[in-house]
């Protein structure tokens, strides 16, 4: 590779280095199928969820906050209310697309030895309110950049994760305690996984299609002319 | 080290893999000072944004699009926004906090050689939906977590990243043409840099201290006993 790197310039990581980033980039999976129930160690889960706290955080607030669910009563909350809004939004859908919506599997919540809810304290004190002004969402923006630490160490650990979205909001504030000031960012369900797949589940199903590269990055303005020659 | 996988889990990634994750996610940093103009390599963006659209988004809707901006009159659009946001903001502090605040370098939107916007369609029908009807957030989130992809990708590149929050969304929308239904969700500058920093300049200008891991891990709800041992 010809490297055009200014002298002065910081170098770049080890090309092993890169090449890791790209092939756990691109290994990673949102896992709702065929975890295992086994344990995982508690050293393990320590190491993925400090590189989620490394993660950025506008005005260094670090407005996160992991929960470790193991509470059957807990879990049973959350599958409840992933039932219900699963059953809402399947009556949203008709013909071929209801018939393959029923057949994805869209929640580990009672499969997955770990569950990790993650939430973020909106209005902290800390970081004394920096880049949040004019920009409120900054604090959620920050819980889920760390998630996505979280999520990459989990793969390269060998660990799947699984991110439900479908809940009822309400339901899980209930489930977890949160106070005021406290949103639910994200429930993830983690553990050790049969296997990692080659296409994401919703890919192969033929729910939806990736879009190219070219698709998504333009030159200057919204409806500019595609960046990218693929 | 002792490994209790399972004999039928899929495994880890390579020990050096493993080892490259968690450098590069203790390495990166939010860099707004000592850009380089020099001009990146296209093949080298187009490796990193192909990191960000490897990134998980709800349904697989991928509502992200990003803008390669290096018009001059839309690079001084957002930093006259960035200039009447962080006067504002200035204005909200004062004693020691005001002088501290001064003196942070908070925008290198004239100083890096390209600028990035990334954007979310956030009614797209792309993905059909699925996740986001009780949970309509998870479409920025999704583009949050591709920019963490993205992030990464470029530290390990050895291309600074900072991401500017001090601004109007109204004139980020106006300069970059955004229309209805799509929201800007950041402003990236990136570019060569001179060094990443070993700490986060937030941390090391005494803006917010870091809490430790086992202030951010909890068991069972949210105001459940620390989790982690440190």
């Amino acid at each position: 590779m010809h490297d055009t790197r200014p002298d002065h310039a910081a170098p770049a990581m080890p090309q092993g280095s890169i090449d890791a980033l790209y092939d756990v980039v691109g290994a990673r999976r949102d896992v709702r199928r065929e975890f295992l129930p086994d344990a995982l160690p508690r050293a393990l889960l320590t190491r993925i969820l400090n590189a989620a706290h490394m993660g950025p955080s506008v005005g260094l607030m670090q407005p996160w906050r992991f929960i470790m669910i193991s509470d059957e009563g807990t879990r049973a909350k959350l599958a409840a209310s992933f039932e219900a809004a699963n059953a809402a939004a399947m009556g949203t859908y008709s013909g071929e697309r209801a018939a393959t919506y029923a057949s994805l599997k869209l929640s580990a919540l009672q499969d997955a030895p770990t569950l990790i809810a993650v939430t973020t304290e909106v209005d902290a004190k800390r970081g004394h309110g920096l880049g949040r002004a004019s920009w409120p969402e900054m604090a959620q923006f920050s819980t889920v950049a760390a998630i996505q630490n979280l999520w990459l160490a989990a793969r390269v650990e060998g660990v799947g994760v699984g991110w439900v979205s479908i809940l009822d909001k309400d339901d899980v504030r209930d489930a977890l305690g949160l106070p005021d000031g406290v949103a639910p960012t994200a429930i993830l369900c983690v553990g050790y996984v049969k296997r990692f797949e080659p296409r994401p589940d919703l890919e192969a199903a033929g729910w939806e299609e990736r879009l190219s590269l070219a698709d998504v990055v333009v030159a200057e303005t919204y409806d500019g002319p595609s960046y990218v020659d693929e």
